[in-house]
């Protein structure tokens, strides 16, 4: 998994249709400069996380398994926001 | 998911008879100048999105679910045509 | 998936069992000069593509999808020969 | 799979719920410095790994097949703790 | 797949269970200065390779694959030692 930070919401009228009432979240990699250099990740949120949160994301199959996903064409999922303490990484 | 922004089409006669009647788009990853560095993207399309359309592309697995692709032989697949409002990130 | 150039053929005579018979061809990812700091990539081709043709490649479990190679230990394949006239990318 | 030094832990309070009691570890890749450029890697530990060791981390589908963790959405887990000898790469 | 050099064996006394009595081998990926940036390979070996040795790995499930391994925790393996021609690419 990888540690981001969200950074806002995608919005898309045209969709697949099991993509329907996802909430789905803006995520830039931390850790580097470089992290930022590799396109801009849309992830699905089904924890209520928020701009600015720091959150653990999970890619591939894994994110298809956050509860109500299993048939959804998703590729990435926010799994878990990093408590407080940790954020000044 | 990444976002790209779709950039044609790419046509093959010879191909896996799985992928016949399928359509094929290239796709340039947004984000960063890094990001066309990473080779031509080409992702199926089932909503019908067009050239300069911003997408939004799963991969893995998460491509086979889109819809009538489920034994086929991609990994690549547009599930959503963001927004105009979010286009300028 | 991804546009390359196949640039040759791979023979490995101590192989699993399950690549027995199999082509594997070496494929160059177009689209930057960075494309080719990737390491190189072998694929499977069932197509019968050859040196210096423009291809498409899929990889992970969807190269398993090309027929003949379910159970394989394979995870790029050929997919497709981009016609002519979208070569000059 | 990727050798890589435990530099932490990660503690979410709000998270999914599959990853209740879950330990989650920070860790860096090794082999340059270019490897921390990828963002900050969480891997799952159940083989109780601590801070400044060199373990292994398997990806994607491996991840769950660790033992108890089948069905959740993680996609990185630690599976050895590399010995002393080998440390020094 | 990617071709890379065997550069030596990985020992791992704590490990998970289902590693046992396997071999893991440390792989550095060819065809540019860049790729040895990518951190370090691991791959199972189930065909006998040594150091020195130019080797086709394959990586995700297809790793799963090679026998023996199907519900292993293991994401890299060694498919194929390329034979003496091919090596000075």
């Amino acid at each position: 998994m990888y540690i981001g930070k969200v950074t806002g919401k995608v919005v898309c009228t045209v969709k697949n249709e099991l993509l329907q009432g996802m909430s789905m979240v803006l995520v830039e990699l931390l850790g580097s400069g470089e992290s930022t250099k590799k396109g801009l990740l849309v992830a699905v949120d089904t924890i209520g996380c928020g701009e600015g949160n720091i959150v653990i994301v999970a890619g591939g199959g894994a994110a298809r398994l956050i509860g109500g996903c299993q048939n959804a064409p998703i590729d990435l999922a926010v799994i878990g926001i990093v408590d407080h303490q940790i954020q000044q990484i």
